[in-house]
């Protein structure tokens, strides 16, 4: 067996131990039901206990209201994309969008297909997305604005959200759910893969205020419409299951671990200051975001030497940390430090930095 | 920890018990990566060898030709009621389906629901779907015909397929798909939920003929077209990854059990026969579907005395037979026998039916 290594992956991503190792400890025999996890009948009592936990845990972590409903769907944020137009756009009104990048650039495509009205009222492409909008603010009167809370492949993230001046704010989190605390009021949407924050792929969460469940159009098929899910407790067809219970399962070790996202975010903040404080004093290495959207959750950089970043990757890889690479689209380097990723990885990680620079520098 | 039950549910359902073991055994450290299967990224190596290798076993088994692609998708054999119509039914011409249960049902609506032409050529719903229509044949030039290889609810299964007439046949074989050989070349499509005979919930494989990706219109959501997933070996977005996983384990243990589909058909027609024999010779229970079209993967039955049904069903779950209550839109009991289920659980279930009949009688 391989020892285990620090996983800077961006998603599929680094999980807790202790919840690997409850999923292996009971991969037989789910809360003594004879049956596996990957076995049991969704509409089981101890399966929908379960299910039913993970959303009363996610609300008390996020300080959701009880109009929000907490769905469990499949499809990946690929797939919100252009479920979130096709169910949120009514005849007559316009979407807007920030486009701060290519996960942004996605939705607002799916948007274009749909041909529904929308508007881009601010982007950061001019500079490769290298930063966020400043006073971005949503017009009174557009269907919702949307935005990328964090941007992992560009390493960006929002500081203040968007104001919203009484428009649905809905974003896309998959990449920085959980990683700080929010208020969600102005939200009439929040969706994100489980592959990062919170769990495996295979699953994604959408939160849905009840009011937004007024618009959805009974002309689209029955699985895209939030409704279906959200008055079948995500049970209206068989869910991922084992996909559901390891997010509860995480869920389950934040509450235990660090009790509220303040103490979840001092974490975060400290693990990020780590690795940047180091870059920002290297001239080895160089941040690619501007400082101020900096994003706690990817940190993306470069070698001031480019044609040693191929050797870096290697080496990182050699040395147990793995997943360093750059997303194929920007190239350089990137470590990806969620929830899961403890202080203990990103020190490891700045050692090996460190030393990488002593011996090629 | 409970003892593992015999598990008759229809899906999520048993599997095999050498497959869950694995799991377990290999669930920290996925092929010597240092990460769980819940961990790696799907774009190395190691995971897309893994997703090759599924196809390859896939492809083996069910004796497909190099002009089928098999996809992993999610979102359930419901998503397929409605993407099936949205790429394959070109502008002017009319898909064709057969209504055998309320699956059929729900892909008949779906297509309804995007105002596609459709004609519905034969149905069994004149007597609550109890059987499978006799002489059914495609009209020379539909779009395509679709069908329910088995009917889970109602307990019947095609035994000779509908005549094709060269129209691509297209069926949904969530609950049959690898419990017999048949003749891949007049599908165009086939569609299964995994979670019956392939895997865990949560992933659903498509193996589509390469000339039906020609229709695939271009003006419908990225995700939602087949092309999308067919020209990136499943990796358009972030796959289901435990899920393809284990379905890769399944394939592989029907390999090394088995060999062949010939021998999965035959443990399937003894474990089914030994049940529908018991019940053809007691007055006590009675089958629901008409001989001839019944189904090996679930067999469903009522008790003369209706009134016993309730107890009937909690005392087989006392006994370590679990699953066994009818879909709550039929009522009754059901004993599902997919191909993980053995002999030996057959055996246990008709010794207890037996036993049952003795006290109540």
């Amino acid at each position: 067996m391989a020892a285990r290594i620090y996983n800077f992956n961006p998603g599929p991503a680094t999980l807790p131990l202790s919840v690997l190792e409850q999923v292996k400890a009971e991969f037989l025999d789910f809360k003594g039901s004879g049956m596996s996890i990957s076995e049991v009948s969704h509409r089981s009592a101890v399966f929908e206990e379960m299910l039913n936990d993970a959303v009363a845990r996610l609300k008390r972590l996020m300080n959701l209201s009880d109009t929000c409903k907490v769905l469990f769907l499949q499809g990946g944020a690929s797939s919100q994309f252009f479920m979130v137009p096709m169910n949120l756009i009514p005849e007559g009104t316009t979407a807007e969008y920030v486009n701060t990048g290519s996960w942004s650039a996605k939705a607002i495509k799916e948007t274009q297909i749909l041909n529904k009205n929308h508007t881009v009222i601010a982007s950061s492409q001019d500079r490769n997305y290298c930063y966020i909008p400043k006073n971005v603010a949503a017009t009174p009167g557009a269907a919702y604005l949307h935005f990328t809370s964090n941007n992992t492949i560009e390493g960006t993230q929002w500081d203040a959200f968007p104001q919203a001046n009484g428009v649905p704010l809905v974003s896309d989190m998959s990449s920085d759910i959980l990683c700080r605390p929010f208020d969600p009021s102005p939200f009439g949407l929040i969706y994100a893969g489980a592959q990062k924050n919170l769990g495996p792929a295979g699953v994604t969460i959408v939160i849905i205020r009840e009011d937004m469940l007024e618009r959805v159009p009974k002309d689209i098929p029955t699985m895209l419409r939030y409704t279906t899910h959200a008055e079948k407790n995500s049970l209206y067809n068989t869910p991922p299951c084992i996909a559901i219970y390891m997010v509860q399962l995480v869920l389950k070790w934040i509450e235990d671990s660090f009790g509220n996202l303040e103490a979840v975010e001092r974490r975060n903040r400290d693990k990020a200051s780590l690795l940047y404080n180091f870059i920002d004093n290297s001239d080895f290495y160089r941040g690619t975001a501007d400082p101020d959207s900096r994003s706690m959750m990817n940190v993306t950089f470069r070698l001031t030497d480019e044609n040693l970043e191929k050797k870096f990757i290697a080496e990182a890889t050699q040395s147990q940390l793995g997943g360093v690479k750059g997303h194929r689209s920007v190239g350089g380097c990137r470590a990806s430090l969620y929830n899961a990723m403890d202080v203990e990885g990103v020190r490891s990680l700045v050692d090996f930095m460190k030393a990488f620079a002593a011996k090629n520098g």
